[in-house]
């Protein structure tokens, strides 16, 4: 839940002068998303998001995410599409940080996703990959296997103050984790965040995804190791067969997997594991607790990481493999 | 910024059922108000303001405040309108907590209020006093005059972390304001926190006021002796006797103020600073530093505090003195 930065009315409405949306009519912060400050716009010609991007996203990446979500909607990804000022450009300055409007985005994120969430995000995801299957943009993912180590390493022993051992614990699955990485399967862009509350379901019908600031280049199977992490799991902690099965189905339906990318799933799933955990627990370990950021617990990720180790083949997530 | 209670789509999809609203298309938590959880919801109906009353409003109060509100309404005056479910009812339950749902109010409040905001709120407020004024329920000012000796005594020696002094200084004022309050000044319904953000403003007219929270039956005077401490002051602590003068005329417009009120003006703005510096006080002492409630500066208040004590007559806010 965030607003860092307010905006004065008369700041906002010489921003939308920019554009042709007519007149404000209202505004007010948003308390989602932990990365920027969101605000729900009224103007004589609609309802918006605007967005003001705070020092956590680089300047420089923000022509990479704007332009992904035009092309991804262009290709009939239903997602909030950047609004263009009269310029032409999406993207300006408000209250001493860059700002873009977008399309409202009708929907509701699903606090307990079910089997047919699952499904539904599965296909919507493999879309999403075919759809930028022509973006011309790139990004390296910040936050890849590479970049696990060194958070490890700035979370040193502190790590052990989460739990006895993790430390040790963490640095022995980076070693199985790097020594198995695969190295050859499909890339393209990845969203890298896809958790429920990116997922906006209309219906029972899901109306569209959001939040493409983690979004990059990377293995494309590793996005859906991320969505089983983030979907698949139940509140006890459980690994749910069934809503891993009706994932990966209605992602192959969508994109073929390869039987390379089958046979790397438990390695990518274990990475993806991985990469919450460590986040999580860098946060945990340096945010003040006075912080607008809202702390998550990387036990969870613990949990689901201590999982997928004993997976022994994508069987285990309830993928359909073909005899030997 | 506050949502203290999430709500799922299904819990709020069954709650809706009670209304004529057609069906959800969203809802977004939204940053503002520290007392209550507000979200801003969109059906096939409309846009609304749906509120969940948190532990610090007492569930039997609620019958008062949105009684109100309808009463404000029905008489012209523009506020949030309390929906009425099929059944008539205005308030029920959600995810545990009280619930209700308002009409949308456009516009935006004003970040850096002008003399001519504050004319306008001056004849607002006086609206609303004349508007209240057949309004059956009544409900007595938990934070008036008698209330203050309690809260400054339960912040004891502790104020004086905030300055040196500083809790004589708040007993020796106490004295003399609880000698001088005026017990025969007219009163009536008072909305009590009529501050910068609960008042709208839309091309540049006032188009309405909000949260109620904390109206109660009080002396009329005294609120605008709140709104005069809450508009009329400057950033570097001066009073702007013009935007005074500009709230106090456009208040006896609308309903005319008598001489003992004139006269008591000083005293009640005392009280008005004293008010809101020993709540603010209350809470920098006692609310956590990782609490989700946004702590306000005290010392705005005792500046504020001393500037009214150095007041000679109702003249240096502004106001035209009849010659003796």
């Amino acid at each position: 839940m965030a607003v860092y930065t307010d905006v004065s009315e008369p700041q906002l409405s010489a921003f939308l002068e920019a554009y042709d949306l007519g007149t404000l009519l209202s505004y007010k912060g948003i308390a989602e998303g932990v990365e920027n400050s969101n605000f729900l716009l009224r103007t004589t010609g609609g309802t918006f998001i605007l967005t003001l991007y705070e020092k956590r996203v680089a300047r420089g990446d923000l022509p990479f995410f704007v332009g992904l979500m035009l092309h991804l909607a262009s290709r009939g990804l239903s997602c909030p599409l950047p609004v263009e000022a009269r310029d032409r450009e999406t993207l300006r300055d408000l209250a001493g940080r860059p700002a873009a409007v977008f399309t409202f985005l009708e929907g509701m994120w699903t606090r307990r996703p079910g089997v047919p969430e699952c499904r539904d995000v599965g296909a919507a995801l493999a879309g999403m990959h075919a759809a930028a299957s022509d973006f011309s943009g790139t990004r390296p993912n910040a936050l890849s296997v590479d970049a696990w180590r060194p958070l490890a390493e700035s979370c040193g022993a502190d790590a052990d103050r989460v739990e006895p051992g993790l430390s040790a614990e963490i640095a022995a699955e980076l070693d199985a984790i790097e020594a198995a990485w695969p190295q050859h399967l499909p890339t393209g862009v990845i969203h890298a965040d896809l958790f429920p509350d990116n997922v906006f379901f209309l219906g029972g019908q899901l109306s569209g995804l959001i939040d493409f600031y983690f979004a990059c280049n990377d293995i494309l199977a590793y996005d859906l190791a991320i969505c089983l992490c983030a979907w698949c799991f139940e509140a006890d902690g459980a690994f749910n067969v069934t809503k891993g099965r009706a994932m990966i189905e209605a992602y192959r339906r969508v994109r073929p997997l390869s039987e390379v990318e089958i046979v790397a799933l438990p390695i990518l799933a274990r990475g993806a594991a991985m990469r919450f955990l460590l986040t999580r627990l860098y946060d945990w370990l340096n945010v003040p607790d006075g912080s607008f950021v809202t702390k998550k617990d990387p036990k969870e990720y613990l949990r689901k990481s201590r999982f997928h180790r004993t997976v022994r083949s994508a069987a285990d997530y309830g993928i359909e493999m073909d005899c030997p």
